[in-house]
């Protein structure tokens, strides 16, 4: 098969990662017979220094225009200090979002077992976590009307959802669920908000639809607290944009594996693919930045956006293999060797 | 001195607990030479039940009149699974909160040595913890307008804030870091909503009257992060009323000493003290709930409400006595002797 893929190094570290994903990527193009077309553009911080935008027009028509987009991080120190300047990159983000139509984001936790130390979780509490969000992604409080009145005394943020928008989350969540423990826990807070009381109602309609999935609903502060107790009671969760933020957040420090997790962004024609962690300024150009949740990130774009299992699992089977021979960079290292982002990109390459 | 306090039991095992705390605080009172009046007044299901409101007018009026408010707890089973019926506990919360103006909720979350054992994170991660989250109670989503448009198609909820409303919640921040270790962490998502920038801005514009005070800003997200990995860097934050909702319980599992934690509700006229534990309806009536958390709330009450330490002290110490001596509910026990609820309230009340 023959694919376009979008390239959006960003900033900081992204480039450096980014470089890996595509490294394993062609090693996995090679062994499987299919043909990648990298598309480089520009995004966050490096796209605003280069033409004042952090999601210029150009790289929105080549990621409309690819079969998929493998994303690498963007934020800069430099805009860190003034969430109300008029350009940030996280705007570019947002824009991106909404632009490429992405409204799931697909976000796994899960645990290795040579990390579960790693976790600040006790081992029996964290052990056998397997859970993924799927937090809505264009909509709610982020996308509503919001600004000032009584001259800039007052502020307002709208939260606004449609029953469309809900329907078409937790279709993804239900069918998410049948492949995996029939388990799907919405979560909202029907107890205080409107919203809620409609995501909820529109769930419990589509129940009948999936009559092996057994739902839960649960409020957000509730599931804010059981993350941290029993982590591996949850499975698959359904969930708003911004509790989405807040609690994929949360759960992606439970696992001690957090700069190894990847997520999805799915659309109703293309998926984005990045590693959760951020652009990790300090670390850019040091060649220290562990490179598996982003190759991990292109495993999960061959199996979810290209429909190719065995070429992810080739992926994933490579990532074992270097965790289980120490070919880790220092976050993991734990006092053996640590090898360099080139080094570790370079042997998953091989190794596939 | 004399006190009015007004009594709101609540629902499960309120009455339970709330029956320890008058016991305990009747003890410091004869100790002391106070003299306290207790208002019973219904809240909760227990007010649905017998007067189709909870939160009654009559309730309001003893809370009004009195010079403090010791709160069980609301919540019942028959009202979990609807959270559009047209009267729950939870509104009478919420119409007690809106009309007492309890605008700061004080949240503390801090360790027993004792208890560490019980925390789901480990040793190392939680041993020194000792924070306090001032969660604004009166303002925000919760009580912004809501509704639905488009024959119900679509829901909506306005989240609001007034600079007045943020000054008034940071000012009790700033003072209470000024009597601890003068660190201050303003938790908003201020690179997505409006409402989040006033409330950096009206902050940033107050760190000149507090020169002592070390500020910092941290998002929503990276906070509930933090919070696993690292809680005891945390000492005074301040938040808008939903983040706070979700970060407060997601602070009181990692303790590991959620049944003990107390908690109160300021107003400019009268101030309201609880246990952050729920009602625990399975619990009700078999004499096993934890009373310490309910004791510790009086503490608190003596304390800021009355300005009285060391009655407040007084208690605190008979707490921690009866834990280093193992008098305690079965929560608590760990294979050793469990005491009942109200053995435990009778112990407190002959060691003040
Ligand atoms: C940077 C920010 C706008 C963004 C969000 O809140 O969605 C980030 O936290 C995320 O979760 O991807
Ligand atoms: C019961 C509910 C309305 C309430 C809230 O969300 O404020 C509760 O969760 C709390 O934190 O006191």
């Amino acid at each position: 098969m023959k694919f376009n893929i979008a390239l959006l190094a960003g900033d900081g570290i992204g480039p450096e990662v980014i470089d890996q994903a595509v490294k394993v990527s062609d090693a996995v193009a090679k062994k499987f017979g299919h043909e990648i077309t990298w598309k480089p553009a520009l995004t966050g911080a490096a796209a605003i220094d280069a033409v004042g935008e952090p999601y210029p027009d150009e790289t929105h028509a080549i990621c409309a225009a690819s079969d998929a987009v493998l994303f690498g991080a963007i934020g800069h120190p430099k805009y860190d200090n003034d969430p109300s300047a008029p350009v940030r990159p996280e705007q570019g983000l947002l824009k991106m979002r909404k632009k490429l139509g992405l409204f799931a984001n697909v976000r796994p936790t899960f645990t290795f077992p040579s990390l579960l130390d790693k976790s600040p979780l006790k081992k029996e509490r964290i052990e056998g976590t397997d859970l993924v969000f799927l937090r809505e992604l264009t909509g709610g409080i982020y996308f509503g009307e919001k600004g000032r009145r009584d001259n800039g005394e007052t502020a307002f943020d709208n939260c606004v959802y449609t029953r469309a928008e809900v329907q078409r989350l937790a279709k993804k969540g239900f069918e998410l669920a049948m492949t995996r423990s029939k388990k799907l826990c919405c979560v909202d807070k029907a107890n205080v908000l409107e919203t809620s009381r409609l995501w909820r109602e529109t769930v419990q309609a589509m129940e009948k639809d999936y009559p092996e999935v057994e739902v839960s609903y649960e409020f957000v502060d509730a599931v804010a607290m059981r993350l941290v107790q029993w982590p591996n009671s949850y499975d698959v969760l359904i969930t708003e944009n911004l509790f989405g933020d807040i609690l994929t957040d949360e759960a992606s420090v439970i696992s001690g594996s957090m700069g190894l997790m990847p997520s999805a962004s799915m659309g109703a024609d293309i998926a984005l693919f990045e590693p959760i962690h951020g652009s990790y300024p300090q670390a850019t150009g040091l060649n220290i930045a562990n490179p598996m949740a982003t190759v991990l990130s292109a495993a999960m774009m061959f199996e979810t956006a290209f429909n190719l299992p065995e070429e992810g699992k080739a992926i994933r089977d490579a990532v074992n293999k270097a965790l289980a021979e120490g070919i880790v960079t220092e976050d993991l290292a734990d006092g053996g060797k640590a090898y360099g982002t080139k080094e570790v990109g370079d042997w998953l390459a091989a190794n596939i």
